[in-house]
């Protein structure tokens, strides 16, 4: 099992064999996460959320693809403005806890500003 | 050094504290990496490639906090659809090397259809 | 009822008098014009399909400034290049139709890469 | 020069030949806006600003495509919700002239938030 530090290294010796750091802008890389993360959205256009779960099965080599995708940038955005996405998510999960005291969520699909 | 297991696991347990796993169809899932993917893109809206840079370090907090939420959202969908992410970044790496070898590649921003 | 170029016209005098256009560049405008249909997408967020219909009531003034503001941004994309959206919006549903024609896609979803 | 009204009844006629009705839904018919409007932006995802202007110029058969795209499917869900685009654009820029007070916003590109 990896740490996303090693694959930090992995995604970042693919784009210096290439030189393609240039590019890296952090405006650039958020667009092509967005852009991925679309791709990956199309994967269940039509379907229901129920039929979602066979959409993902049909399409599942598409669908590793296109989170791959989503993690390669957001793991290259991560490295060019030095961000430690373990971090990261466990101070937004903190938050998260804040916002969504499990009382008040809990089983509720609704946005902490409606709570 | 987190691994990619250690944080999924973060992410289950926030999750069924709220009882939210109902929620969480592919195709939600999906749709609501996408809209943080966009929100992380906003931060970004009227820069240049050059000025990007500093919003990324003026709006830092912010931009942790999209980060991890595209980051949190990816580790959902591996959850539900038991997807290992590392072997999915591995493996696109991989197709990605024939897609864009380096001597065709390397300096250039083109897509590999039109390398 | 209005043309596409009398709010073009409407939208154009509201840049001017801010002097906004030297913003609006095609990359630029396709970002915001992406941010805004994402921010349309998260009303839907948690919705089936069903109920998504009674979101749209729910959320209806919400809904409609979304709605425009996507296409305040097509107008002033169309503004800055120079395109006729009414021209382009025709030729796109005549070549639709060859895509798609109706004995092979009537009552289906599908792509037309896989019809 | 075409009204809305008009451009909406060609899709509409479009749409019904095919029976596709079935699937439009809100949420979907959102879902598939934000991918259009992500294809849009996908154009130019490497470029700076200024190279953005030739871009749509190079791709300009593309581009007239992908927001025509946009178009279609904001006139799909303006049809299903019964939403009038032309008075809701309207209203929004009433809104955004209050919320963008010239004197405030002339030549900043700053969020209305920050201003």
């Amino acid at each position: 099992m990896k740490t996303l530090q090693e694959l930090k290294k992995e995604v970042q010796i693919f784009r210096d064999e290439r030189d393609w750091k240039q590019f890296h802008t952090p405006k650039n890389l958020a667009m092509a996460l967005s852009v991925e993360a679309s791709e990956l959205a199309e994967l269940f256009l039509w379907d229901d959320n129920e039929t979602s779960f066979n959409t993902a099965l049909n399409k599942n080599e598409n669908l590793k693809e296109e989170m791959a995708d989503v993690l390669i940038y957001l793991l290259s955005m991560a490295d060019v403005l030095n961000i430690d996405l373990s971090k990261a998510v466990y101070e937004k999960l903190e938050k998260n806890r804040n916002k969504y005291p499990i009382e008040k969520s809990k089983g509720s699909c609704r946005k902490y500003t409606e709570l």
